[in-house]
């Protein structure tokens, strides 16, 4: 496996269905990554270690996904200077609102680069867009994802659209 | 001053004119404190530290006030086996909730007893009350204040009568 | 059983799935409780006559769960200086907002200790922590659950990193 | 003044200018009222003793205004058979969305009828509609009422149009 | 059937599994009642008629149930002076909060008496409050209404204490 | 001045600071258009006049704004068949989101074309864009209006890189 | 099939359960409408040559769903003078509010007419009513098919009735 | 001045007081950044372009600023696979809710990160945490910024401190 440049960081092992998405598009793109559950309030040494290292050992972005009062994007950036993104998972109540609230509202001096309540792909994209201003063939690679992106909604229009003939 | 038995903590200074009716309350029943300002996100390890030696410097009850995506009380809680109290500030957006919800929906295992946004005086009789267990004085105190909270109450109920009459 | 030091109240036995894990802390640590079904506005006059009786009877904390409009946590605080901790159960709708906000913003003078939505644990270890002011082998002995609480994130770091190797 | 039918109760001094709008309309229409300043946490014996004690004293509505976790009306809703109308008080934060909540959520049992945060005149109102299953004449004024209040509305059209006219 | 002296009215069909626990507790209370589909949007002309020949026809209390934009319980207390019941219904989006901020935030002059989110239970009990005033058995059979609403909480009570033994 | 074709109405002359904007608009397109300020709940005769006889006067799109718990486009849209544009006007709670609800939330059959929170501007615009169906000038003065609008940005864009030169 | 004058659009495939309530409308008054998928974010080129033809394609309605952050009804309408309907479309989180404010809180300048969260349905008659401007028919079969609407009501009144009898 | 490696856009002139914040803290890490205002609905065209042409002229991330539904950011970042940074703008309602929630809710595909309500400055350490993975002066940089932020922090903790003596 590639080195990993990207960390994902996660609060709990129930986040890993949201978090692996995150997962799947680094491989995707061939980006190495590593995954691991920290918590930031029930292995704060841990989290703690973690950010403080991460530059160290060659990580360049962090991804930390947390429900409810989701802490833990917040207390790794304040440990290091590598850009984190945030995940808001949704969990049993309030439908994320108080996770996306949790990351998101971060006082001025240490920002987290918030995405989607339960948008987990879109932080694993976030974090090749940033890579890719040291590697520019991620940006080359995005450009042809996105490209089949597209493809792929125009084939849905096509599907739809038959679909609509048979009313 | 009486040797500091709770720990008023807060993540800025600009939280202080809400956080000294904590301080207030504290001082009316002779009950030792200190107060900090101490950031979660800023100075991380000012909080870590603070967090580990509260309980053999004495401390028997924090309280910690936030803004935004207030993690201060959660992350302290997490380093410290003493009750944590959080008190949600009302920041310039969002009215508070956004505090009140980082602070309140800590996830199992790491208690933090929250109040109502700006609720800082009653962070502070909670402490009094907690402090009651081993301070029975404290206890009969608390019902004395009650006393004269009622009787407060008496005369704005007699005040009132008086207003409506002229009405 | 051991002498009840905690009070957990209910509104409804419909509260119990939520509230018997504050119960299941408890029991795990050794801690005498009771628990007993109170509304606030089915059954006024035992939730007052408990509150009142509850400090002679040897209870150092009480825990409160109910729902809705959810006034229980509150009523009782008005008639105890014992510490309450209020458990916001979420109902059928508005996820248990109505529920929070009923606890939580507890007007200066009569404090709740607010946990998260359906958080009867957090209750459960706050009374704990609560208890350690006067009983410190409470404190070491949640030290050593916190200690467990962060091997088995160091359990589930594993699972995760072998889950991912397969990815 | 005529003999009090309507009980106008506030938890705290601070609500009276909401509130006397309550008392304006019973005043406009002649019905006997009275103001009461009672804390359903800071005095609970007498919000008991009043609840329990209005309808043998003659009082055929209550209404009662309270703000953030607003326990009043659904306290005193517990302990009499009374109509009671709660009016939820906005107060200095969440504008007003946590007194609504604490006073229209309550659960299956006991029925408070809220009315609009800050809405004290439409609980006057509320109180006169409902007096006016016993005195007819109450409804005849209402009807009146409504006439001159239509009759505002057509003024108010008139000055809009004038208005309009210079645009 | 007893002569009807209570309308329960509701927006469409789909809300009668919510609707007909008001008519369950007035069936229950043996007072007289009747139920009608009509929409202030679909049938705006039933709706005024309805409206406007409820008090003559010896309707005394209207109980209006709707979702969504409820304009239903504020249409028709624009057309009567009897009192109006809302009760909000949840709908299949936002939870039921459209549905109670339609009902219960009417502008000064016309009010609706709010209940809880699907609270259909609460209107008729409010319902048979308000005739409470022109029929003093209904108070008597609502006392012993509320006896046994708190013997079933003490039942409750001790089925639950059973359950914790076996925890 | 022109015949009018477009209705404006509010619910309150209070409403016309925000609903002018509509009128300005057409002013400026040359449009005619009346001005009305009718009550759904304290004028609904009124209302259902205005909303029955509209299309017979040649009106063709009708702009309704109201606050709280906002009825008024809606029960002008169930007794036309015109198009009725919403404006939920922000009032002194809530934030204006009661009003939004209540006219976005329209059940199915009866459409309101929802505007933003005070947005009476754009409900001049989009009246203007409905009238553009018949009446292919308002398009082209559309298009011009969009012209300058842009042509105003790029001015605002010249001044604001002038004052960064001064940062 | 008849030319194509409303264009109905949505950003993606998942939205066609919602959105085909606007094209069953549309066929059931004889309006000939094209369905397309377009994504605001990930074909952006479609969505402003879309916009852009619209109106020269002889389309005089536009009618787009988007979910979450629901750009496409705003982006569409700012590319054309046609009124564009945004139908805000619920999805996994927030229960659409997120969609319903990306979507009606449109900046003065560029109006998007808002229907309720998966309100098609109610998008296809308002776009019915916006065509029926220059279709004079339309606005016949449209009272026709209120009246059609209001009959089912009557019916829907009948059923509960002989329900209630069972009670 | 040096060469833009930021780009700084806002939708309006009014974001300035917010989005200078931006500007602030790259002037003071010494980093080349230019400021533009475009309206992604206002000047579409001017925001194709500026997203399509950022890269080839060297931007390496995009800060967007934008209120109400604040399409801007996702609308640049459907353009460009640069990382862009939004920024939601509190405006007159909503508190800024709407704003957010338009900028993080971005669907899976095209990311965007969003910082803090009016989180501009947070928004310029992100930007300058990014560049940082090409430019390891800027971490050093970051490092000693957080090193004069803690000593901030700890001087009004001494302040605090000192005002507290006098209670």
């Amino acid at each position: 496996m590639e080195k990993p440049l990207v960390g994902i960081v996660m609060g709990s092992d129930s986040d890993f269905p949201v978090m692996k998405e995150a997962a799947g598009v680094l491989k995707e793109f061939g980006v190495g990554f590593e995954v691991s559950v920290i918590s930031a309030h029930r292995t704060p040494d841990k989290a703690l270690e973690y950010a403080r290292k991460a530059e160290e050992r060659g990580i360049k972005v962090i991804i930390a996904g947390a429900g409810k009062a989701a802490h833990l994007p917040g207390v790794l950036a304040a440990l290091t200077v590598l850009p984190v993104i945030g995940v808001p998972i949704k969990s049993s109540t309030l439908d994320g609102l108080d996770s996306l609230l949790s990351i998101v509202q971060m006082p001025p001096g240490i920002p987290v680069a918030a995405v989607a309540i339960d948008g987990a792909k879109n932080a694993g994209l976030l974090a090749l867009q940033i890579l890719g201003g040291t590697d520019p063939s991620l940006r080359e690679k995005m450009k042809e994802y996105r490209r089949k992106m597209a493809e792929k909604v125009e084939e849905k229009d096509k599907k739809i659209k038959e679909e609509v003939k048979k009313l």
